[in-house]
């Protein structure tokens, strides 16, 4: 109320983890720190349902519920760091969004503050709630231009009993989507990832960081984690399909770990209940590997799957040697790729090179420009490549609406109105 | 746009099974029905996104998923006539909720049209997006006053290859709770519905359909499904837990029915598919029972579970002789009651000694007066029950700038301005 009445600009920041520049004042914003916001409220154990303050760390939060034997429907890289509020902000999606859905479908309610200083409670926790329209849902994703977010209701799964992890080698990126659909259909309902990663992000993260994978010589390899609540059935259905991946030949290579304490040994399992952070550090930290690799190109790309990988090979043809590394991986499970273009350093006549073919490239098969980051500050120009003009322009009237004087987390999100 | 330009109000009408009125004419609007749009434009396989045309009958979506090997992430009573347009336009909730989630988590994209006649493009067919607002959102459980959905674009999961029925009888609701926890930690990732029933709702589909009970004698009745993906490891899970159930006192009697084909028999297990249906009927024709037991006052209430059947108690009690029957059933999983009152015929009186006590009851205990139906024309007044003041003021402002002249079907959802 403070900033409305004397037309201060606000620029809202929890973990300040983000790709796009969501959380980074621009001209001469205040910055609105959530950090001093984290309570939990409260948590009910029959229903699964938390209620928290913004500033609350995600790690903190899993930390907590796993004590109490659920956990998060969110994991993401920068968890150590990042609010929930700012999460929520941008529709946080992660690792666990192949099981546990989105964002949209887990935040039950929210409590906001609106650009006239004004709360909004919408805090219900209640799985189910068709009373008007659903105006959380403006907030979720709409990285703060709209209301800040002060307080999230979420409803939170139990927290799995066994998780195992396999780490697969795939000689084409066909057989890496033929893997995906007999692993759903002989994982089901525990499956809880499938990430992917080519051959270029192996050597960065072998290179730069001196990590070691257990499988090699593949253009692709494959993360899958399955979560559920007997071990003894998880180890038996991820065998299973296993030996159907490998004696059909989609799979050439493979090491699989256990939640298992005991160790066995076979030709090409090892079941260690330690190789599985060192299994997911392989995919958790090409981020790091990238930035030291050099000045890092980063796109977040929505597509459908059958065409996910063509972008990558379309992009490295394109630069050639202008590019010191073109790099592809993600969360295939989803339909999400990290397209990633590194180079010695910043050159404006490569960056012409990528933008906007790549983003064209991406409207021209319906994908979207960015699947979990948002647009922020560096690409709310790029908005109209995933969404048609109809659209902007209601979105813009909703801002007018919400925020008549702008002072929400301004230059970010959408493109000024015309 | 002929309306727009015309002045002349809409009705959009699905398969017109709601409860609260919401697609039926109030005074003298043009009907616009959704009925010869049932075409389904694409589904792919390897992501499981089905895009369909809004008058496509949930039944009818759910076959042509079934031979592909995927189900309709959601399942109701009235699916031979519902369409998807209205099941979008009302955020309907139904059987699977507890497995798959809300509409929210699983409409991937919608087109519109406004009210000015101009269609809305958001029909993207990704798992990930976030370029903007997400506006379809608003559009889902808008109950068609903000815009007339046309097509739907929906994540649809695999459909389980073993699905099992566990019908069981609890000597108090403190134990259908209890039953809850210990089911949902030993089923885990394959539990799909967890329904209950008290024993009023028990002599009704009894007395009036003549449908029989292998389980009798109890307070509470509960339906357990599981879905999953491999028959022998969810019979195991189930069995472990029915065990488990019956050992420490939960569960008093009960009948299992699973996919398998063999018939076995042993003290309180009944194997046999065919039952599926019978035991589902148990549940599914309580609406139809409560029609022939007069007239019926419907309310369809969230509430933390705890609280949950306390409101069905102090309703009978309050009612007293008043009332012919007051019985409660619902979707215990997702704290959804649906508490119903029967009478010989509609008295004014009755009515006001029930409205508005339900309502708050339900206010007091932070709930929702409507769960999954929506408030149409008949419950919009009561919406400042689960709605602050603050809330309703922006749906308003919403309605007003999407459809200025207040032709999308007028009277509903939300009270007129003041």
């Amino acid at each position: 109320r403070y900033c409305y009445e004397r037309n201060l600009a606000v620029n809202p920041q929890g973990g300040n983890t983000g790709l796009v520049g969501g959380s980074v004042p621009v001209f001469d914003e205040i910055i609105l720190s959530t950090a001093l916001m984290s309570r939990i409220i409260s948590f009910d154990k029959v229903s699964g349902i938390l209620v928290c303050q913004a500033g609350c760390v995600l790690e903190k939060l899993n930390e907590y519920l796993g004590e109490q034997g659920f956990v998060m429907p969110l994991d993401l890289g920068a968890k150590g760091s990042c609010h929930i509020g700012g999460n929520v902000a941008t529709n946080a999606g992660g690792l666990r969004l192949l099981r546990y859905g989105s964002l949209r479908g887990t935040v039950l309610g929210l409590e906001v503050v609106l650009a006239d200083g004004s709360a909004l409670d919408c805090l219900a926790s209640l799985r189910k709630d068709n009373t008007g329209y659903d105006l959380k849902q403006l907030f979720i994703g709409s990285e703060g231009t709209l209301g800040v977010i002060t307080a999230v209701s979420i409803l939170c799964p139990q927290k799995p009993r066994a998780v195992n992890l396999a780490f697969l080698g795939c000689q084409s990126f066909a057989k890496v989507l033929e893997t995906f659909t007999t692993c759903r259909a002989m994982l089901g309902e525990i499956l809880s990832a499938y990430e992917f990663m080519d051959e270029k992000c192996m050597e960065l993260v072998e290179g730069h960081l001196k990590l070691s994978s257990p499988v090699t010589d593949s253009p692709f390899y494959v993360l899958i984690e399955t979560s559920g609540s007997n071990s003894t059935h998880d180890e038996e259905k991820l065998n299973n399909f296993l030996e159907q991946a490998m004696t059909s030949g989609l799979v050439t290579d493979g090491t699989v770990a256990t939640d298992d304490k005991k160790i066995k040994a076979s030709t090409w399992f090892i079941w260690i209940s330690l190789i599985h952070q060192m299994l997911w550090s392989l995919r958790e930290r090409i981020t790091e590997a990238l930035t030291r690799d050099g000045y890092v190109y980063k796109y977040d790309i929505s597509l459908p799957v059958g065409k996910l990988y063509d972008l990558v090979t379309d992009t490295r043809a394109r630069l050639g040697r202008s590019a010191k590394n073109v790099v592809g991986y993600g969360h295939l499970g989803d339909g999400n790729l990290h397209l990633n273009i590194t180079a010695e350093s910043y050159s404006h006549s490569l960056l012409d090179a990528i933008e906007p073919f790549v983003y064209e490239w991406t409207a021209r098969y319906n994908g979207s420009i960015s699947a979990e980051h948002g647009l922020g500050f560096k690409k709310k120009q790029f908005i109209q490549y995933s969404k048609p003009n109809e659209a902007i322009f209601l979105m813009q009237h909703f801002k007018a609406m919400l925020d008549p004087k702008g002072i929400l987390n301004p230059y970010k999100t959408l493109p000024s109105s015309s």
